[in-house]
């Protein structure tokens, strides 16, 4: 990599004015150069930031986004605007706890207006900031969204076209075309029509298609031209931009997203343009890294890179580590719908982060990418599960929250099978508060005919996963974006509403959904070698319905019951617990409840998140000490406790 | 009215094909007959289902929805088609609780699919049923979506629509286009173009409105005929079918929805296409009863008719009755609007049923109706709200399930100041499942950031949303679907997190999320004669923050607390008093949660339903008494009570 010359000198976008057109090159090569410098220190999203640094170069060199609105969508394409807006200091701390977020931040940067990290709410947002400015006399801002073919399916840009159109709002949506999404290639007489349609804009601003079609030669030279070409030449037109054009926007392109020179011009043609304006351009993932280009799939967050080898863009990919949750799952799905042919997965979009490229590949009748539409997701399978088939929805937990109501009225409504694996269930690591799955433990008990799962290791996994393809209603198991565990037991089989006693305890229990059971058997073991202190584990398995009759015993004849679940303190497993014990007329006071805290949580490592809300050992273990008054080295307190029962 | 004669014959679709041409038009009447004798019992949704009797018609005689696939959207169009699949003899029974639901109700009828009253899903779920028809050998049942116009917009539609095209599916979908809507009318040359179409399908099956495009003629016959007209005829055709011919539907239409035997014909013709097929038929709201087509808002699903005079067609509207909460909360942001022109609303496709014509009249700038587009319209309001404008978005509990997500990421976690009026929270009466607010409480309290209240009563509706448009920050109000109740108290001004000690009790209290605390002073007062009682009532005002200094000393100091909330009881309101006391280390067996029960409540009148689940004021008297162990008559128990501090 060469010296990094002009990136310390861009301050905020301002500074960018004041370079000439060779430098503004130079400098999309040092963006390309810091992007790859992250990647040999962390795990980031890659190929996308890659591919729009000269278009955020463009955009910021033609709005002034101290006031002008910009949106990116997803968030996950920030790293270059992030670069340029102030930040290239602390760049290198980004996706590190306390360092810069991997997504769009207010809190980090004025330029930075909405923390987005789930696709397709762009186009919405930035038509509210337009309305909002137009409503309170700023209508001199210009507003601008940035939106991926990947998000572009998703069903609310389609009700924001439609909003933006009916209130003729002056918003440029900059599609960001990385040819790996919906949209074809252009044809040749679409060229021309772009031409076309930047003539009729020098020319005073023609304002539609319709309008615009009438510009195309027909009657005066219509010997001369064919007409079949004419007609060809509107398909190709039709192909490629009707679809906004019909939603009411005036569309531009495709153009050359890596043509800054060029960029610049048609932003500045269409900077003072009225109305709706979609803007289309072509850019290329990975652009400028060539294993990346070839790769983008495993490129778009790659792990840490091992080395760079002479020049810039030769990079290796260090060889991924030790089995996952999502392995494991992604596995036991494999061997479910290789067994029952009415069985079949979906997903949307998340192909790659589900690990679901084996079971695509050797089931492609059972296998469904709906793309980043989760609300249809769910819906669809729905449908699939009245008509008999098994399927299995397999979506991040923070996704499916696009899908309450269908899972309300398509699914739970109805009581259909649908099997609902939420992925990333709990944090989720570096890519921080829009990506945590926290809410899902009580959104989901909310609703009625409902049952919810969470393995408490690998060795439950397959075995629910079973379970849940024979239970005959809606049914989901969560499980964390972490590395596998396999408690030492022989497993109880999984019943309803059943959860299994690992250790009975004496002097309290840890009753724990989900993953957290291997922790909690950890601090059991030291609060017994520290404390003398006998503290049993329940892998409880089930939030609805409850082991009432299991963990009532544990309430009633225990000192303390700590709940631990990895989610939000609100409304989630320990609170299903307290509903139970005061439905069963029982002193709650002994229950103690850990998890998320009821705020957002920031990015950081796995560990680092669940040391900092008490569900790591040394919180697990902390909070029964805590209850029972104890300092790390206290024994058990002395009385007797022969009145209580252990249950066999 | 004429005589019945037909539909008591009609037991099963089947019967349908027994009838000559001109039964089938006598039956039609009969099923309007029908429609308007209901009303005069009671209000149900009327004029949409006017509209569809040749439609629904049409498609049991063209398909044997035995077998094949068939959902209406939204639901509240089913009336016709309950009417000819076996359920005329109990159709009176219709919106009574034990009676006919008023949407589709797979436990009435093999031939109601899916239980719908959220508009825009059955694209998806028709879509979903053909797959997993295909995927279990069943390829051979039709698959076919009716959506109204009105249901068209919502973002899953359109998801739906690409995902359709992408498997390549044989589905039907129907736009039933009732003129309200999003398309405009049809020009001179569409029609040529319909002709066209059909004409290609007669000789073969034409796939793309491409190859069609080369049936104009141009070439040979383009000296006679203008080339300026078959532009104009293009755009026409464009403006028609082209959005979704780009989404890779083939378009046909549109057609007149009451020509009976024009559908008919057209729906064989379709029936063995293959691929996604979008079948765009006109229909008048209201068809055949002249008010209704006038004024097909009113008429949408207008109170109780007064009188049928002479013919059919003449009907008049009893005259609305007492206030509710909605006129309240209306008036109010009609008045908030008044003061702040920074203030807004919006609805979504709601605005009769929010009452917010007279808000949309008199402020048109500060009043945005997003149609049924909830997401958009959550994110579009944070976009507002990021401008800087106050937003208050005013839809039914229900529906802003479809907007959890956007609660989630474009609202609570940027910390906006968005304003969410939650209409019809709680029981919906007779609209049923699909209708009743039951998990706002839950669901809303999950987000951190969010504040969220519901007014005691009427008097606590102005002060708490001029509170809400004050706070710097998400929060929400919830109102149920009743006539208003004012408390004869002087209210406590709005403080944040602060509940109105009402009454103090020293044999209880009744701490109240909403509407039922007139209810609960009802029961006080019942519990006082009766049985001795002091009973106090708190109108706990807010859920989150929860007043805990107030709450948690009635459940240290009272010897029963009933927590008393219109919505589930599983991680509502009392499920918040459940955590703070044990948050606090309080015993919590004096707690006693009403609320909706686990289960989806059925329909019915909002006093049976409220009576159903214990929260009428018998409800409420029996929760202390059952608590108590007292019966009705017993005097309350002799122990002291004298220990017990009654707060000033």
């Amino acid at each position: 990599m060469s010296k990094v010359e002009l990136l310390p000198r861009i301050h905020t976008p301002a500074d960018l004015l004041a370079l000439s057109d060779s430098q503004l090159l130079r400098l999309a090569d040092e963006i390309r150069d810091e992007l790859v410098r992250v990647l040999t220190a962390r795990s980031a999203h890659f190929a996308s930031n890659l591919g729009v640094v000269e278009l955020c170069l463009a955009l910021h060199l033609t709005y002034d986004f101290s006031k002008d609105r910009l949106i990116w969508d997803t968030g996950h394409q920030i790293y270059p605007h992030k670069l340029i807006t102030g930040r290239y200091e602390r760049f290198h701390t980004i996706r590190t706890k306390g360092g810069l977020m991997g997504f769009p931040n207010p809190s980090e940067s004025p330029y930075d207006l909405f923390m987005t990290g789930h696709a397709g709410a762009s186009v919405s947002t930035i038509s509210g900031l337009k309305a909002g400015d137009d409503l309170l006399g700023n209508a001199d801002r210009h507003a601008v969204a940035v939106i991926g073919d990947g998000a572009l399916p998703s069903g609310m840009v389609f009700e924001a076209f439609n909003n933006i159109a009916g209130l003729d709002q002056n918003v440029l949506v900059v599609l960001n075309d990385n040819k790996m999404g919906i949209c074809p290639r252009t044809g040749g007489l679409a060229q021309y029509l772009d031409q076309c349609r930047m003539t009729g804009l020098y020319q005073g601003g023609k304002r539609t298609i319709s309008e615009l079609l009438k510009q195309i030669p027909v009657v005066g030279e219509a010997a001369r031209a064919s007409l079949e070409s004419v007609r060809d030449g509107l398909k190709a037109c039709f192909k490629d931009g009707m679809l906004f054009e019909e939603f009411g926007f005036r569309y531009f392109g495709p153009f050359d997203g890596h043509d800054l020179h060029g960029l610049r011009k048609i932003l500045r043609d269409l900077k003072g343009q009225k109305g709706p304006i979609l803007l289309h351009v072509f850019t290329t993932k990975g652009q400028g890294v060539p294993q990346a280009e070839e790769d983008p799939v495993t490129y778009h967050a790659p792990p840490v890179f091992e080395e760079i080898e002479g020049g810039k863009t030769i990079v290796k990919m260090k060889k991924g580590g030790a089995r996952a949750y999502t392995d494991a799952v992604s596995a036991a799905i494999f061997d479910v719908l290789k067994d029952d042919p009415k069985a079949c997965v979906l997903t949307a979009a998340m192909c790659q982060g589900n690990k679901l490229e084996k079971v695509r590949d050797a089931f492609p009748k059972q296998f469904f990418d709906t793309g980043i539409c989760e609300s249809h997701a769910v819906a669809f399978a729905a449908g699939m599960a009245k008509a008999g088939a098994r399927p299995i929805v397999d979506i991040y937990s923070t996704f499916l929250q696009r899908s309450f109501d269908q899972i309300f009225q398509e699914v739970c409504l109805q009581n259909l099978p649908v099997v609902f694996a939420l992925d990333r269930a709990g944090v989720a690591g570096p890519d921080g508060p829009t990506h945590h799955g926290a809410f899902d433990i009580p959104y989901l008990r909310l609703f009625p005919n409902m049952t919810s799962m969470a393995p408490g290791d690998e060795a439950d996994i397959e075995p629910m996963l079973r379970f849940a393809m024979a239970h005959d209603g809606p049914i989901s198991l969560r499980y964390p974006k972490a590395n596998l565990e396999r408690i030492d037991r022989r497993p109880a089989p999984i019943e309803l509403g059943k959860a299994e006693v690992i250790e009975w305890g004496e002097d309290g229990c840890y009753l724990v959904f989900g993953e957290r059971v291997a922790a909690a058997l950890a601090a059991a073991k030291k609060l017994k070698d520290e404390n003398g202190l006998n503290i049993g584990v329940i892998n409880a398995r089930f939030v609805k319905p409850l082991d009432t009759e299991t963990i009532l015993k544990a309430v009633d004849l225990l000192p303390v019951v700590v709940t631990v679940e990895e989610g939000t303190i609100v409304g989630g497993f320990g609170s299903a617990v307290l509903e139970a014990a005061n439905a069963a007329g029982l002193d709650g006071k002994n229950i103690v409840r850990l998890g998320l805290p009821d705020q957002f949580v920031e990015h950081g490592e796995r560990n680092e998140l669940l040391a900092d809300a008490g569900l790591d050992v040394p919180g697990l273990m902390a909070a029964i000490r805590d209850f029972q008054g104890l300092d790390e080295a206290s024994q058990r307190p002395a009385a007797s406790r022969e009145d209580r029962l252990v249950p066999s």
